[in-house]
């Protein structure tokens, strides 16, 4: 059928990439707007506006029923709600659907399924993909979760069914730290997702976190390889690249099949991630979760394989089978990403918004800058920090590391911190270099590593 | 050996292109700057700036003396050309290696053979280069040039030897007109070039402009396909691509075999392009000739191919062998790319030299714009026009040009017109889209199209 006008059901840099996929496709866009968000690169680039609601998110990109309706009053026949907001919520899709609009990700039925951690882990045992040990399905009380605890071993994560992206999670070291925590942990769940339910992982200390990016059109899945995310703070990844320099080509192998037989198990359609620990000292990947939407650290995959990610989000959405072979899917050199966000390192990464008062853009072979910052704009205190994803390709994992850290030189953001001299600290680390860290690397190389003030601009 | 520090002996965008090359490599630069020019953006970005005369490019940049002086005062052990000024001068070449640094290019030798232009024909027929029906070398005098066209057939061209870039070209239609234009251009080539010699080609009125890259270690040579610059004006390019979607499969091979043939025969090192004419009714190609140096449409090559060919032409000169095979060189979807001028297409491309007073970069997936502004450089009168080339690579060349044109239309260049809208408007054409046309057909299509004046920026 095709699609003629797609509703961006989100802001920041992820709704300047989906409508900059929409125009290459000749399909026109409406861009949602909050009243904080008037000017945002988003609203300067789509074809339409239509206001949502206040700037707050609760208020605007999060509530379901301003942004079916605003969907429907501007004549789109299609909605793309990005990453986080409404991206992963079953009921805002059935009522995208239940208004004869196309949502463009997974069923509900899918981003119900998945979207319940403890309903997912069975659905991956029962593909035969690997788990960390954990609960079976929730834990109902403190009683419940302190036997399931003595049969996992200790420590053991405290994760929120209804959580996702690093939100709601707990370590228990000892069974003293998980009868204080569960209740906590179920009351912040309830008030964070609507939803107090809570299950249990064994905890692995100094895992990595690689993912495999899986495309489906509801019959048949393929994987386009694996990205390793295990540069993070506060459990937010901060660096990302593809592929995996951690994995072996068996290893890839097997990780990457087993994403495709979990993927084919719930018939799955658009883009998804499959996230897992990867335990370096023993080979073992463990199966965590799956993001049944497109992920901020895209652009990696889309860098090594020459695949556009959010092009085929629509052209599946808007009813083509995925005609994309598995074996014409091919990995060629290395991406890393760093996320240049609103935060200012030197002061504990305090969010930093504020007016962009002079930009300078990286450019060349093999970089890509996916960003929402214009000369003059205003970043809004009340959104995520993200302000854009500088990616560099390269032959080697080396070259690209070379790449993003001459790229980095060439960014000049004026006006507002940003986590720029981070990443050009963490592109000139040896231990980055040699690809040597875990999940919790980061945090201790942060502890360590004080960066220096920047110095005033010229 | 490896390279440590390179002296760029250029300005603008390639100036920029050389050091972000080098910088990836680990390697110093040195920026050759003009008094015009110590605001470019090439001076910003390189590690020192040395002063090399005043704005009058003859004074600076055509200057060898003061050329070779700067990089051996600053410490170079090497010296980059980029395009035009002394990148095809041969006795640079000398005074650069006599000084003890290293040339990044051909030996002065190849540069001196390849330079004359009836030279390099005659090399090209020793390896079974077809050319274009031609004079055996240079004409002496108008009763030579006389009998030469009537053994060609009329229309004819009369070329300088020394010229290059389309310059120095003229055509004769009849005897009359020839008996005319011989002691004309013979006299413009010597002011131009320093040297009056003249020699005679057959005229194809309909042809295609291919070109094929190459890169050599001085021992092995090998071809990266080829590119398409038929849309010109005045004989200069306007927009490229790779590879040239007139070829077939099989013309493809046999053109970019003829041009490891003659690059092998001359023992060709770094980077070069060898131009063929491409009669799409024939299906015949006829070498022209042969630059010695990078040329400014190398992008599309390298999307389309992930070879970085400056990185290579630094290896090269720093002693490594070509170790890149002729099979690792795939093609992968196709590329185009718009110059983007400070011309003002509405007022018959009027150069437009002004400062930059707003400015906005397009990005995303598969888009490149190698560039030199940034927000507030006051562009200087006294060079050529090319403010940057913007690039977009996609699977098919449909998709190339729509995203393209979603490019172009990110761009935002103000305070001083560009010809920006010129490529929107081809980007939209009907025959462009198609590939349907030729050497001549921009300037039919520019009088047939005359351009809007564009809108006052908001």
């Amino acid at each position: 059928m095709g699609l003629s006008k797609i509703f961006v059901a989100n802001r920041g840099e992820i709704a300047v990439r989906i409508i900059r996929a929409a125009r290459e496709l000749g399909i026109r866009t409406v861009q949602a707007v909050s009243a904080a968000d008037g000017a945002m690169l988003a609203a300067r680039l789509a074809d339409e506006t239509v206001a949502v609601g206040p700037a707050h998110a609760t208020k605007s990109y999060l509530n379901k029923e301003a942004m079916v309706r605003a969907a429907v009053e501007s004549g789109c026949d299609a909605v793309h709600p990005g990453y986080g907001f409404l991206s992963e919520n079953a009921e805002f899709a059935e009522k995208v659907e239940a208004a004869g609009l196309v949502f463009i990700g997974p069923r509900p039925a899918t981003i119900r399924a998945m979207g319940d951690k403890a309903r997912a882990r069975q659905e991956a045992m029962a593909a035969g993909v690997p788990t960390v040990p954990g609960s079976e399905g929730t834990v109902e009380g403190v009683e419940a979760a302190r036997e399931a605890a003595a049969a996992i071993g200790y420590p053991v994560m405290i994760k929120a069914a209804a959580g996702g992206g690093g939100r709601g999670i707990r370590v228990a070291r000892d069974e003293a730290e998980l009868l204080q925590l569960i209740p906590q942990a179920s009351a912040e769940a309830k008030a964070a997702f609507g939803d107090g339910g809570l299950y249990l992982e064994r905890f692995i200390g100094r895992a990595r976190h690689v993912e495999v990016q899986i495309l489906g059109d509801g019959e048949r899945a393929i994987h386009l390889f694996e990205r390793e995310c295990s540069l993070q703070r506060r459990r937010q990844k901060v660096w990302e690249e593809a592929p995996a320099a951690c994995l072996s080509p068996e290893q890839r192998q097997a990780l990457c099949a087993s994403a495709v037989r979990l993927a084919e198990r719930v018939a799955y359609r658009g883009a998804g991630t499959l996230e897992y620990l990867f335990d370096e000292t023993t080979g073992e990947f463990f199966f965590i979760e799956m993001n049944t939407r497109i992920q901020v650290e895209h652009p990696v995959t889309e860098m090594v394989t020459g695949v556009d990610l959010v092009r085929w989000m629509i052209r599946i959405a808007g009813g083509e089978a995925l005609t994309l072979a598995q074996d014409e899917v091919r990995l060629s050199g290395h991406a890393v990403e760093a996320r240049i966000c609103a935060e200012d390192p030197v002061a504990d990464f305090r969010p930093s918004p504020g007016t962009v008062t002079g930009l300078e853009l990286p450019g060349g072979m093999g970089v890509r800058f996916d960003t929402m910052l214009y000369p003059g704009y205003g970043v809004p205190p009340f959104y995520d920090s993200l302000l854009g994803k500088l990616v560099a390709h390269d032959e080697t994992r080396g070259a690209a590391i070379a790449r993003l850290a001459r790229a980095l030189g060439e960014l000049r953001v004026e006006g507002l911190p940003t986590t720029r001299d981070l990443h050009l600290a963490l592109a000139g680390d040896e231990a980055v270099r040699a690809g040597a860290f875990h999940t919790r690397w980061l945090e201790d190389w942060l502890a360590a590593h004080p960066l220096a003030p920047a110095a005033p601009s010229a």
